[in-house]
């Protein structure tokens, strides 16, 4: 057993330290600012006739940014604190994965869009910044199948494996197919999901109820998961339109988050409340459902979807999502032997899936008379290649991108997680799981203040 | 009793579904994007000579949109959750009333608002979603008089109501009397502070008390309760500019907000400590009352009160807000039979009314010398019917917008708490008031986990 | 005792009225709107021939300076939280000294940068309220070298002094030696380190392990924590970008600082899983370390250090930063006679000088190859008095800017040291460090509620 820990250690740093050097010189041959965060700007500006340095798209990129990495970090790291024991390796290990991935991503997505075949160097600017946050997204989606079961090492092989697949998914079904996905539906939630869903399916634990006491919240740690959950649900709009279009299409695709996810809290409420005897509201769905709607009108956030139909998207996601919650989870995880710890299945699964599939509908009915006829070349982008493209047959690349997604996710899915299932990476036993012990530094319980001292403090406090 | 809980799930139920089909099918029917979301925006940009995508209103709002959103959704609902075992209806329930209350909202002040006469479609845009926000706000604050004493059905008949007499109050306090109210002291925390006192006193409870055990804070929802008060304090300055007119009134509106609020915090902590015993802090009033700066200074952000006006206002809320939690909120308990579970007349009621004072003085004291000629009719409006306004006279009808303010929030807080006497809401009895437990499944307490189990994780955990 | 009490809330009482009302009448005297945020902008705008309200400096400098804001009041606050019993004089003293120091602050670097001498007044906007915030980050990072061992008083004493002491050294650093300093390496993180860090000397406890059992945090402490170091890591891109120039500059120091940030996690996880037992991580080094690249980078960021020298900055700073966690903070504890509770050195001494030394590096090796001739111009200022300056030079006047940032910090917190040694500042007594008691009434344990009124609530709930 100390071998074991000690072999941890070393793969760890092993893996952190070698990452990182790669990291180093892979930039420094590769990645360079872009013509916008490079001091020659000035000149180029001169050049271009831009009049003014606030003409700069760091300012109309930069709060979005910001918003989608208070979603990754905190989002994200917050919502996974809700197990009572494990709330460490929820957030902790949510930070380390995704600065690990971040840096992957830049590479792996710049040499599919941002390389300059003039020098072969990537320029990166603000919006490389967002498409990492997004391509890191779909890994820690992945880790809430799997929270609690798996070893910080193959965290780092489950993201390097992902990152480098979601790139090449994502150049697939946006370039090759010319699918539109402004809020990832297809390319984040649904490859997510499904490839963390086949890694722990590959994973599969029999005897995981060792753990059962763990495997649960308290009180608190369900206030702590609710930070998470509300900061994914008011930065969401922000996450939809970040990288859409500048214009309407952004300003469009933050209405139909904004008005879907209002529709999901409703009906998630709803459906918690007839659910669960005696008609109390579990918080299991509050954390997770309400954000379904979110997820739903990623594909079609930026077309004329209408704010009736991103009403319909959310009431419809917030009803499926929580009855996945109650039935669908435990059948799961009983006949398919998928534990999903989050259910990640109800949050970022079935509705991705809807979501592509609400964008290859609402894409197949555009029409000039609802879109302008500027307004529909702009918001499919029918330019170049594809300027011959017209609606309904849009509709069937959008449809052919959700396909992609999941072949992704699970063919990936399933290859990584034979990786991980070999027994070299460290990962706890099955009466370890969903403890932060095996890997963190837990300070003394607070039961440990012997109260003699407390009382002690306060008779002889100086102050008193 | 099992009749009653049956009942009461039946009830939220239908309120949730049959409200959210009702929005779908009025979202249909009214709701459109403006010409700034709408995909025909390029043409409509063209016609207008706008040379850029960036000029579009979404940038100039959004960041303060989303501001105003975690004031909403994080700052309202962490405040919230001080109560020892009422944090999960604390943040849970104002995520719902929220959720609920918004696309209401949206359709009663896009009637006032936003309605397009040529084609009676109401067109919503950035403006809007903020402006429903703010109305949520109203609501909100109502909710905190009545924290832990209603169901949450009670809670979304008091969101209806409060929302439409808000859309009315507020197009007779801006349009008919001509206010300006930017940060809305008026308008939503003076018309919601007395809204929810009224509708406390409406519901007021003899025996409270047998709920005393519960009517308190532990450490931790302390420290959970400070995230909503920073994140309200720091973001009010986005609160109070976030609808102004561009340019020098935002920047203003921005300025003096955080002037106010830095002041509040000296003299609250100042108050604080000197009517303790033994000179101690009391975290209500850090919780609490560091805001009223914010409050006070709403109506009035965004004329000239000058950097120096703005740490005089914060400087007396400070006092005056920390002063009624010790003396004033004891006494309307006692005397007036109003009980007022987060002290919303000291940070809301009294600071509100003070700012639509304060907004009174400073509008009938503006002066060309200080505005300048056209500053004065920008920052008053002084145009259309408008146009021979003088500042004494808009004086007077800022001080008229105060009592329209307040005559709602008590008239419409009478009338709805009356209705929500009836015995058919569901709400808790006497002894189990301040509890999670009769509207959420509970998790076990952490104390649940058998100290042998964890010993026995530790020694055969195969890591160590 | 019963007198030191009182005259504990005299003091702070006195403090914080004598000084609220000082600061009116000196806003009164001096501080007046800029141009941009006065009424007569419209005017002035006309005048200027600027197109559009919208080109107004709030627009591109408040998403940036929220970002900051939150830095201060939530993230300092609440990384400061990790104590298990001083959670509340973390984020509540935070609090109090952040809306103390920054209305002194605006006056202080007000009379050094913003005094128009047409007419006496200093003329505030958007950037003087960032540039505040900053100024009170160095006392707070001084806050964290002595966290729970001083008086709110004393609090005060230090804040007064170092916002001060700041303006000065800011002064000298940027305006007579010409030193860039973006993100404040030298001019917040050195000197506020180094201020702490003597003070902390002046004030050392031999007797402090009277205060062992307080001394260390509980499991939610340390999630409350990883809240404020996940918005520090976040919107430390915000931070070094805020006040720079705008256009190629905010945008590439917002990259350097998210690259830079992004290694430091690995290299501080890897270390930290290295010199643990059995390969653990350990939280204090996660909440702290992980930020080190962001210091470091500071005054580098707005410099072509391109990216993948962020990451060779982030890669090392890492590495360091554990490091002195690990070994450094005992021996200085030990030897030194330095108790640092968050260690600061680790955090921000260190990392600040590195950051100092790296700039100072870059300065000195640019060429117009890499900047472009006016890039190089635009980027280190050469215009005016320094227009004949050249980047060897620059290098040297960096290197200068370290050490008046060094003296500044120990200089000052020697002399600040031996005022608050003075025993009238209400500090708490060896055995009452690191405890909430003397400061705040805390409320009551969560083990006080009895468990038969748990029982008998859960029984005799109408709604069961």
């Amino acid at each position: 057993m100390i071998f074991s820990s000690y072999y941890h250690t070393i793969t760890v740093l092993y893996i952190c330290f070698v990452w990182q050097i790669a990291m180093i010189i892979l930039f420094g041959i590769f990645i360079r600012y872009d013509e916008e965060s490079d001091a020659h700007w000035i000149e180029h500006r001169k050049h271009k006739n831009i009049s003014s340095d606030i003409e700069n798209d760091f300012y109309f990129r930069y709060p979005s940014f910001q918003d989608v990495h208070v979603m990754i970090f905190v989002g994200f790291g917050f919502l996974m604190t809700f197990l009572k024991r494990y709330s460490f390796g929820g957030v902790g290990f949510n930070f380390l994965i995704a600065a690990f991935g971040l840096q992957w991503a830049l590479l792996m997505q710049g040499w599919f869009h941002s390389l300059d075949y003039t020098d072969g160097k990537i320029k990166i600017g603000i919006e490389n910044l967002i498409n990492a946050d997004f391509c890191v997204a779909g890994c820690l989606i992945a880790y809430g199948a799997i929270l609690g079961k798996v070893s910080p090492v193959q965290l780092m092989v489950l993201t390097l494996f992902g990152i480098t697949l979601f790139a090449v998914e994502e150049f697939i079904i946006l370039n090759l197919i010319h699918a539109r996905d402004a809020g990832g539906s297809m390319v984040i939630h649904t490859f997510g999901a499904y490839y963390g869903l086949s890694i722990s399916a590959m994973l599969y634990r029999p005897n995981l109820d060792q753990s059962s006491a763990l495997h649960g919240s308290v009180y608190h740690s369900d206030v702590f998961a609710m930070i998470g959950t509300l900061y994914l649900w008011m930065f969401w709009p922000s996450f939809n339109s970040a990288i859409t279009d500048h214009g309407d299409a952004q300003h469009r695709a933050a209405i139909n988050t904004y008005l879907a996810l209002a529709a999901t809290v409703l009906t998630t409420m709803a459906i918690s409340s007839l659910f669960q005897k005696h008609g109390k509201l579990d918080m299991v769905h509050i954390q997770n459902s309400t954000l379904a709607g979110g997820v739903a009108v990623g594909t079609a956030a930026e077309f004329m979807l209408m704010p009736y139909g991103s009403l319909i998207v959310g009431f419809c996601c917030g009803i499926i999502s929580t009855l996945g919650y109650i039935y669908l989870t435990p059948f799961m995880e009983k006949y398919l032997k998928i534990q999903d710890t989050c259910g990640i299945h109800n949050l970022h699964g079935m509705p991705g899936v809807i979501g592509g599939i609400v964008g290859a509908i609402t894409a197949a009915a555009a029409s000039e008379a609802v879109y302008g006829q500027e307004g529909l070349i702009n918001t499919f982008d029918f330019v170049g290649d594809f300027k011959d493209m017209v609606p309904s047959k849009q509709g069937g690349h959008q449809a052919a991108g959700i396909c992609v997604a999941v072949c992704f996710g699970i063919g990936g899915g399933v290859i990584v997680g034979g990786i991980l299932r070999l027994p070299i990476w460290g990962d706890p036993a099955d009466d370890s799981c969903f403890d932060d012990e095996p890997y963190w530094e837990l300070p003394e319980d607070e039961e440990s203040i012997p109260p003699i001292v407390q009382y002690n403090n306060h008779m002889r406090n100086k102050d008193v």
